[in-house]
Parts: structure tokens; C-alpha cells; sequence
């Protein structure tokens, strides 16, 4: 923590700062400038960082130095996080697909969908049962019933399933019939989701919050590790900027940004990443260039019919096509798809 | 709802549009243009913006016309809502203020920080017993037994009380403690907490989330609303923006907006929406001026041992000199404060 | 400036970046800490400011700690900077009232507008002659023969005249019919024209560009005052932002900011800040309230046929009621308009 | 254009509007809905674009319905445009690599980039003479000096040559030298500029505004083509936002929608795109995936000794890399680099 204090600082207010500093057991490190003078207190920065220092007398700006979040973080575990589910390893040289509806509709619907994306290529089933909609007049979802349909197909077709948990409340439900845990951007901030899943022995996929920096998103990471669950996928899903062309913007940075800062696996979600079928395979594979461990997208048998996202979902044929080129890609730079 | 048609659209793709439209109850206008066709179709929008026009092969856009809230809107209730708490009418002629600090630390604490702000014309004590953290190691609240401190000092005080809910597990718990329920940024598109306060019978405080739309923060009191819950005050506290100087922007626009559309209260937090402290008196000044129908502030007593946001919390004399500014203004514009 | 080191750094790879500082006459003060150690270099940050010491290996991240503006900042220049304009000091105690059409019309049209708007109490004459327009088919202004009717109207009103300058080119020609210079949000950053204008004699009103951080903006205007003009005044102006129910989020927070930071006066443009005529009044009073030293208005007296900015336009009897209300606040808070 | 129509709207408002429309030329058709009625105009939308209809009492709002813009536009010219500088096609199957230092410092300096990237496969050089910089106290460039410097080092290498022009009376000097003009990004809206070398028989690479939807970047294009020159190329080079690990956030998606909505060819720059020379590679291979048609990047010798842009420049040797790795990915999707 770098403290850079006011031009005026009388010597009573420098002397409360440090000894203030001494207080916490801690050793300040003065640096006299020309125009200012700083103080610098290195380590322990988790003391000072609850301190609200700004307040003090003489005190101009706070400037922290070190990262907020640890489990997290490169610096405490430098090797890539590997997540097995049923043998699909997360987080390793080969890309992951999961694929799915926006909702879950019906066991004809599902199963449709399933058998083609499996044929694609895709290794996890994706359906939402708790839906949460802008409008309170939107369809919710099949709650219960939808989650039976989604275990039943999956395990039909061998996959894994991927699922949203949107109420603490629901936690032994979800875990019951999901392989993962799914949390969306709306609630990367609600704590006491973040808490209960932490409790969890299943693996967590964390989507990252439409205004969230990714010093937040990490830090929400935090949350469920610091609980004990070391299992958590980071999901960029766009987003939200002034540009209105699309839905949301990608953030493709992000990706790189994360993989150097993080041993976490990171998932993209090019379907909310843009808002628009038409743009999903480029930027499918914009995110797999840039280094991503896994895709989640939408797909629909039936777009036209569909009761959520119906216009961000690729028909079966075309997602089959994606995961073409993702391949492709994926072998260009020396992972597999 | 607009339906813009591509150019190149064919009559079969045209004729299965107008089918569709047709289908669901509703009558399609064609207006047929120079370089394109739209079809318009008024009336009932709820029925078509569940619908996923826009993959409909020949289709080019989709453009909804009316806005998708009701309940909260001016046009379903002309006059302004005034809720009414102990005696304090919010939504009226009268500018409310709350106060208090961002934590419950103790009972001394509160104790000295109600007084103070009592006395210089604050009639709501709020105060944080479950803390929403962007860090899991940061204080999080001292829980039931800080609402308990809460309670008493209000009612020693003559004061009526608001605190925040986290968890839709903590409903009866806040209700018991609270007049208010305050539900927080981060938790604005918590879809299962604003059902749960929907069927509270005490008022709700609404904050916008850091990144939501103005369409989107009233979808979201359109939740409580819709479950029953009329009594609901929206509280602008700040936008996230590229502008790194504030911690936030405070959107002074949006509470004239909302006051256009909507007949509910205006509630605006100087504190948040700036981070600063020193940039708090002036924005809440900006705020009465621009008409919003109350304040809630963050005061401390100690501001450098405040266990969280001690450096956006004012000092008891300097919120005394705010409030002066403040009622000058109200006159100014013919309120009162 | 502070140089963040890696906890992994050589010892080379230190005592080579301790030499280049000490090569560019500069003394290296280093804090070694438990997790990582830190180089602070205070005073003369100019030097390093412009080596890329984030590509030294071995380091982390770079923080600086000084801003980078010096002329423009209250450190440089404690007292506010009043400018005087044929009599009107802007600056000052008094709020200063800019108004006028988008852009200039014709003689009648300008004239009927001067003689309302002088009436209700504003001093300067804005209208535009060149207009930056974001498509090349709108309407691009009427040149010279727009100055020539501003500067007739203006001192038959006995007004001061504020008028745009796009290009370089054009400044004797500005000069000669203008009272202050204004140069628009598009161009904030163009360097050619700020150097240009930093020649003249005649003050400046900058805008602040729609995306540019206050810093920036406070350094474009650095770039005025460096090349000998001290005669600028900054106008808020409203930033982009994920909003779409306005134009742009007018950034209230920013004018107590600049004016803690800068010397400078202060002004707001309320029309461009909100976009939208019903939104003008409400902003300009919290401008006004938030402490800046003047507003800048369009007035059109026909805005159906307005031939830019209509929607944004005040009527001259709404114009003459802000006025009003502007002057309560202005007493309220101890000032003059 | 769409006009929406308040519920309130009077039936002397309602003729006013209506007659108006016709005033113009245009044929107005309603639609009578439950809530609302609307009146499409459909063709000629320009005319409508120029009023200012939404002030006209009655109305509430109005809603475009085609895109402003024309010659940029695919309806206008479905085929890909192709650029062709001394051989070099852009907007081909071929992506074309241009690199080279920010600033042009010495003939040294240039001759040592040059030589190594050309090698690498870049084909045209980049280095600027004229520098927008946020600092007056910054280098600002070699001028005309650095323009020989370019030009005589690009021909020795057999490049052809890229430079930034800042000044609208700069446009001889850089056609002297240049065989494509760059318009950077703070004067994407520069109109003075743009109507300049809409004037040239050069072609023109505009960078996207850092806060320009893609439509107001496609509305800048218009203006040069608008003014007869054909050759331009459109660059994505990262967009604001709220994210600040990374100096600019880099619009992935915006290649696509461009793609779809234009036939010029787009250019992407990962090194303003990201600001870190470590996250370049991955942004460049993703920029690849999406689909653009050539990248243009800086590299720089000596980073360390850098006169602007180090921290994102590339040495010659990862540079070298990331184009093996470009053409692996441009291969996998059926291009070549």
C-alpha cells in the first residue's frame, strides 16, 4: 500500500499517519519527494486495506499495491486448475463444449437438441429450469420438472449437465440432478449464493457480472474457494458497454488477461457474448484463438418456437459447423477441440 | 412492436410472418417502403416480445414501441405514490433523509451518530448488520445482533429504521428489526430476493445496479410490485462508468426521468454515487435540485477506525452543514427539507 | 512513480533498472516487503513519465503518483481564474447564462432568439456557423454568413458572442467575429486545433470529450494554457455511458471534482448533457447547485423547424422559467446568476 | 422512421403531424393500436432524419428505421471492396500484417524494425511522424524528418508505407511520402479532416473513435467516400469501458457486424486494443479467428528505450511468433497470411 500525502501535511497529522501504521504492527517506509512525500507499507496489506486511510489528515490518496484476492491467484498455485467431471477434463490442452437450450421446454425438445450437439461434438448439456428474466411476465422456467427432463436426457445420451442455481434455497435440488453449478452474471455478486456454493462438492462456473472488472470477478471467485470449494470455472459472457450493435461486447482481453493472473479453467459464452446468432461462430472462435478452456453456447431446434434467447441460438446444423472451425483453430494452436 | 423486413425478403417468408402474427391473436399493418417493408403490429406487445421475431428467416429487426413495465409506470397510476412510515411521508412535498453509518459496529457508536443526525433534521437511521463485500475477508456484519442495536437506538431516538437484506432466508429477521427493507445494488437483478420482498408488507428501498438501464432497474421494481408489493422507493446511487476520479457517476439525469415515467419515490445516495466525501455535500445539492424526494447518506462519527466505507462516510458537522445547503435548495425549488 | 516489482526478479534484472534511474539523475528509495518489494522515484515524474518502465523485466506494474498536469492545476495556481469578457467575469461569484440556437438560421431567427433569452437574463450569444454533424448529408452550417449575423445580432442585443471553430484554418476568421472560442466534444483531443487556439488572445471554452476521463480532459486543456493562452474555461457536457433513455449521462460529480483540482471556471452544458428538452431544466439546477460557474443553453424559439438540435432545444418561455429557478438556487447556496 | 404517438395526443396535434409529413413529399400510414397509434414513414428517411419530430407536441417518440448510412453500406455494394497498394490486396483472401515502431525516432531504429519484421511477413510499414499525444509535454514526433526516415527505409525494404496525419494542412506532406493515410482514432470525428483527404487519391485507414458505436465509425467512413474517395479501411482498435486491467477494451464482435453490414475491409490493432505487449499475440490470433483482414501492430527494438507506446510494442522476436501463429489460425478457416 502506497500512501501519498498532501503538499501541507502538518508534522502532528504525519506523526498520527505513522504512528497509526505502527498500531497495526506494521513498518512504514518514508519517501520524501520534491513535490510530495509517500509512504510505503509492503506486506500485510490485508491490515491496511480495511483501514479507511483516505479519511486521515493529510492523506491524499491510497494507492494499494498487491491484488485483493490469494486462492485465486497464480502466485499461490502457478499450475492450471483441472477439473474432472465423469472423465471431461476442464482446464487441459483439449477445449470443452457444452451446448444446450436457453430453457428447458420439453423432453422432446431436449432430446432432440442433445442427440445432435453430441454428435457435434459437445460433452456437456446445458438447460436452464430457474430462469431469471428481465420482466416478471417472462416465462421462469420448469423448475423441478425441467431438472428431471435435463438428468434423464443427459444420461440418456452420455453427457454431463450444467445447470443455473438461483436461490440459496436451492441448493440439494440442483446438486441432485447438475454435475455443475452454474452461477449467472446476475448474481456474481450475491454473496450468500457465492457462500452456499462454496459448501458444495460439486464444480462451480462463474459467470462474470455484466459490470464486473475482472479484479471483482476474481475476487467473487474468492468467495467460493475461500469457502472450500476449489472447483470453479471463470465465464466471460460479454459485456456492457455503450455499443448497441450487439447485445453485449465479448471481452476477448479478458480471457488472456485472466489465464496469466488466475489457475482457473475460463469458459466463454459467445451466445451472450453477442445477442445474435449470426456473430456466435466468429466469436466462438475468436475465443478459442485467444486461448479460452471451454465454450458454452445456446442451441435450439426450433429458434422460431423457443420461450427464451430463441435470437442468440444457433441451429443444430450450424453449431455442428462451429465446432468445425473450433476445431480447426484449436489444432492451429496446439490444443484440440 | 415494428417488424423491419429485409429487402430481399420472399413472399413465402413474408406470408409465414403474417401467419404467425395472425396466429397469436393479433393483426398485422404492412407499410411498404421504398428500400423496405415494416409491419407493425400495436397493441398487446406483452404477447409478441416473448416471441424470438428476429430469427424468422427474412426478418432484419425487431423494434418494440412500448415500454415493458406497467404497474410502476405513470400511465397506470398518474399521481405520485407517498408511503407513509411511522408519520414520515415519502413521495410528498418533503424531502426525507436518512443517515447513519455504512456498518452497525456498536452501541456506542450508533448511539452518538443517531443523536447527532437526529438532531440536524434526519427522520430514518439506517445501518448495515449483513454487509455485501467484494471481498470475503472484509467485515461482513455483525448480523442479528446488530439489528438489535439498531432497533434500540432508533426507538430511543424517535427515528424509524432501514437496513439491507442479502439473503431471502433473512425476511422475518429484517422485518422484525425493520421499517424499511433495502435491497442493494449488487442484488437489484436478484430475481428470488425481490419475490421474496414482494410479499412483505413493510416498504421496500430499491437500488439501482451499477451497470442496470433505467428500463431495467424499473423491470426489476416491477417484481415487487407485481407480487403485491406497492410500497417501493427507488434509489439512484451511482453508475459505473470509465470515469476512474469518482467511485461512481451519479446519474442526476435518471431521477428526472424516472420521476417522468414512473409514480414512484426517488430516493438518491450521494455517498455511493461519489465515493468521496468531500464530493458528497454537492451532489446531494445537485439531487434535491434536480427533484429527488429523499437522501440517504452515509455519516460516521470516527470516520478513520469506520470498519467499511469510511472514506465516502461524512462527519456528523459536516452533515449538519448538508442539510443546511439541503433545505435552502428545497425552498429554492418549493419543497421542503 | 512507483515501480511494483516481481516477486521472482533477478538481481540483474534490479540493479539494472536501479541504474537507469539513477542514468536519468533521479534517486531510487526501495522498499523490500514479504510478498513483493517496490521502487518509489517521487519528483520530477516528468522523466520517467515518458520511459516505459513496464517493459523493464522484473517489473510488475508502474503506479504514478502526481497527476500530470501542472498549469491547469490549483497547486500551480491556488486562486480561482476569473475571466473577464467585456465586462462579464466568469469566474467569479456571478453564474454566468450562455444560450442560443444549435445552430444559426437566419437574421430573424437569431434575432427574435437573442432579444427573448437577453430578456430572461443570459449574457453570451452561442450559435453555430460551422457544425460537426455525424452524417455528411445533415446540414453543416452557414460558414462566414452565420458569423456575420451572429456578430450583428449580438451587439445590437449587447451580448457577448461564443461560437465553434472545427479546423485550424479557420482561426483569424473565428477570432474576428467571436468573443470566446468554443471547441467542441469531437474535438477535445485534436492537438492541431488546441495548439492552434493556445495562440490566440481570445478566451476558450473547451468541452470535455464524451469519453474522455477528467484527467484528460484537464490535459487538453493543459495543452491551451502551455502555449501561452490561460484563458479557458472547461464545460462538462455530459459523458457516453450504457444509458439510452438520454443522449448522455451528464457527469455532475465532475464539476466539484475540476474545481477542487483546477483552477479553471466551471461550465455546464445541460442540453447535450440530457438530450432531451423536458430533462434541461432539472439539470441545470443540480449544475448550479453542484457549485459551477456557468451554463451554456440552446434556445430556439421554433424547434419544430429547427435545422439541428431541436429535441434538445428549449422554448425561450421554459428558458426564461429556468432562469428563475437557476437564480433561487443560486441565492440558496450563497451565489449570484 | 417510426413516430409513436402519446395516448394523450390531441386530434388538432394529430393533423398537425400528419400534415407536416405530407409537407414534405411523404406519405404517413397509422396504425391504431390498443395503448398507442403509430405513424410509419417509410422510404426517403432522410428527410424525416433532419426534423426534429420529436418535439412536435404529441409525439413521443421516434424510432429509425433504416441505417444512415449508404456508400459504406453492403445493400449499396454487396461485394467486398478490395484495396490494392502496389500489389498489396487488401480486403482479399490474403491478411495483410503491418507493423513497425509507434514513433519513427532514427534512421537506425527504423531500419532494424523494418528489416526484421519484413522478414517475419509484414508487408507494409508503419511509424509515426505527427503523434497525438495526451501530454503537450510528451515527444511529439520527427515531422517531416521522420517522414523521409519512413519512406526512405520502407523502400529500401521493398514496404510500402503507412502514416497518421493530425492536421488537414498536413495532407500533401503526407501523400509525399505515404502510400496510406491514418486517421487515428481522437479524430475519427474530426469532419475537417475527414472532408480533407476524402479529397486524396490515397487510400485511408480510419480508426475507430474509442467511444464511437459502429455506427457513428460507418457515418465517419461516409464522409470520405461521400467526398469521392473509395479506398478506405476500417480499423477496430479497442473500444473505453469500465475494465482497466487492460488499457482499451478490444471490440471482437464489432469485425463481425462490420463485416456483415459494410464491404470495406477491417483492420484490427491488438496493440492499442490491449495496451500490453503480453496479451497482443492472443488478441491478434483472435481478430484472425473473427475474420478480419489485416492487423496492424507495433514493434520496436528496444521497448525499454522506447519514445512512446513501449509497454505494448512486441519485440521482433515474439513478433515473429505471433505471425507463425497467425497463419496456422488464418489457414484453419480457409485464409491465408
Amino acid at each position: 500500500m502506497i500512501i501519498v500525502l498532501k503538499p501541507e501535511i502538518s508534522k502532528q497529522e504525519f506523526d498520527h499517519i505513522i504512528e497509526k501504521i505502527k498500531s497495526w504492527g506494521l513498518t512504514p517506509m518514508v519517501s520524501k519527494g520534491v513535490e510530495r512525500s509517500i509512504i510505503g507499507v509492503i506486506g500485510e496489506e490485508d491490515i491496511l486495506r480495511s483501514q479507511p486511510l483516505e479519511v486521515f489528515p493529510g492523506v491524499e490518496k491510497v494507492i494499494p499495491v498487491l491484488a485483493p484476492y490469494k486462492l485465486v491467484s497464480r502466485e499461490f498455485k502457478p499450475e492450471n486448475t483441472v477439473i474432472d467431471i465423469k472423465g471431461i477434463c476442464i482446464g487441459g490442452k483439449k477445449i470443452i463444449n457444452m451446448a444446450g437450450p436457453c430453457s428447458i421446454e420439453s423432453y422432446e425438445q431436449l432430446k432432440d437438441i442433445a442427440e445432435s450437439i453430441k454428435k457435434s461434438g459437445a460433452q456437456i448439456l446445458r438447460g436452464g429450469a430457474f430462469k431469471p428474466r428481465t420482466s416478471p411476465y417472462s416465462f421462469q422456467g420448469l423448475g423441478e420438472d425441467g431438472l428431471k427432463i435435463l438428468k434423464g436426457v443427459a444420461d440418456e445420451s452420455g453427457m454431463a449437465v450444467i445447470t443455473e442455481i438461483m436461490d440459496p434455497r436451492d441448493l440439494a435440488l440442483i446438486e441432485k440432478y447438475s454435475d455443475i453449478i452454474q452461477i449467472g452474471a446476475r448474481n456474481m455478486q450475491n454473496f450468500s449464493l457465492l457462500k452456499e456454493v462454496s459448501q458444495s462438492k460439486k464444480p462451480v462456473l462463474l459467470k462474470r457480472g455484466i459490470s464486473a472488472t475482472i479484479k471483482e470477478f476474481l475476487m467473487a471467485a474468492e468467495y467460493i474457494l475461500a469457502g472450500g470449494n476449489f472447483q470453479v470455472m471463470l465465464c466471460e459472457r460479454g459485456i456492457r458497454t455503450f455499443e448497441d450493435e450487439t447485445r453485449f461486447t465479448l471481452d476477448v482481453n479478458a480471457i488472456s488477461v485472466i489465464k496469466q493472473k488466475s489457475h482457473l479453467p475460463v469458459i466463454v459464452d459467445p451466445s451472450h457474448g453477442t445477442g445474435r446468432w449470426n456473430l456466435v461462430p466468429q466469436a466462438a472462435a475468436a475465443a478459442v484463438a485467444a486461448g479460452c478452456d471451454g465454450l458454452i453456447v445456446e442451441v435450439h431446434n426450433n429458434p422460431e418456437d423457443a420461450l427464451s434467447d430463441g435470437e442468440q441460438s444457433l441451429m443444430p446444423d450450424k453449431y455442428a459447423e462451429m465446432i468445425k472451425t473450433i476445431r480447426s483453430i484449436a489444432k492451429a494452436i496446439g490444443r484440440e477441440a
